[in-house]
């Protein structure tokens, strides 16, 4: 039986972007059940778990045979037994990877780095000038993929696959701000993506899953 | 044949650190024969290249079966034909491919922002007050690495893999720094794994490339 970690109460600001979302999203996908080992956050960083997430985070997966961390390697290992989220031949398989690991490494630092300034540190004396040149940075980024997307539907191969799956999720951060609309090819892809069924049950799952903790008393630094 | 696209020139500040050397430094332990297709800083942004890189770096990869971009990507499809790259159980096998996104997406985002703005905006005015906080996030990742590496030779199973080989060149940014001594676990695994003939081979290849080309008359933007 497959089983994902994931918290059981996150603040607000993170409801329904904790990365186990991806987790579900794929498994929904996957027509996957799976069970649930819900965790608070004093648990996070306790040794057991940090001995299965070395760095204090959520997901952790666990399907009997292997023990994983890491969102996107684990959607690739449901995605590869499953038809639903990667095509059958060895090249369209490479490809799939291939932009797993570009929505990971090559998109969701800049975005990142946008939404943490803007969320968490909007203050700061900082913030306003690396802002301006974080935002040039994804600019550039979501430009290529603008022209990518300018005559696909998908990233590869004209169907939905772990590599969508991931990029979508990667997106998902800039809903928040102005971004998306600049960028008409990638939001129309975006909305295709997370319009899925799949995705609108792996969402319900995660926020009904953080329904079940409390927030801790004392919250440390 | 395997094929690897490069760059024939970089400045200097980048020789030696281009991406390509993950691929070269995996193909040398996996022990494989590889050509090099070397192009210019106008190809990268030309209409063929961009057509097998969306985003116009480098590096590219084409082995007969494959055409794929993402060094992260392309180190895990060597590894997985090679056993010198990736241990033959498929639970040892699903820890390396979580190490490999570890590698890419929990610690390299953190390393880039210190390094590039240390390299490329050191006079911006928000430079010095963004370096603090970037640190601080750089350092919170490698603590948690030092914890991981202090009772382990490699990331697991006691031996050298694809997660350790992405792991080491991550962390290659910081040798420019005073980062590493801070971390001696982390330290000390960085040198068994750079100090590998394999790397030493791919570093001197990667060099070897980029003494054919040509700096372009003007640089654009």
């Amino acid at each position: 039986m497959i089983e994902v970690t994931a918290f059981d109460w996150v603040p607000d600001v993170a409801r329904g972007y904790v990365k186990d979302l991806r987790v579900r999203w794929a498994l929904e996908e996957a027509g996957l059940p799976y069970t649930e080992r819900l965790i608070d956050l004093p648990q996070k960083l306790g040794p057991e778990h940090m001995q299965r997430q070395p760095f204090g985070q959520v997901p952790a997966f666990n399907d009997g045979t292997v023990d994983m961390f890491e969102s996107g390697a684990i959607v690739l290992r449901i995605a590869e037994a499953s038809p639903a989220l990667m095509p059958a031949d060895e090249a369209g398989r490479a490809r799939v990877t291939s932009w797993a690991f570009a929505a990971l490494n090559s998109i969701e630092p800049f975005v990142m780095n946008v939404s943490w300034t803007e969320l968490f540190w909007p203050d700061e004396p900082w913030a306003p000038g690396y802002l301006k040149k974080a935002r040039e940075m994804l600019d550039l980024r979501l430009g290529q993929l603008e022209t990518w997307l300018a005559a696909r539907e998908y990233l590869e191969g004209g169907r939905f696959t772990a590599g969508d799956l991931l990029m979508a999720s990667v997106l998902r951060d800039l809903e928040r701000h102005d971004t998306l609309p600049r960028f008409p090819a990638v939001e129309a892809y975006f909305r295709r993506c997370t319009g899925r069924a799949a995705f609108a049950r792996a969402l319900a799952a995660q926020l009904k899953a953080l329904a079940t903790g409390k927030a801790p008393e004392a919250v440390a630094g």
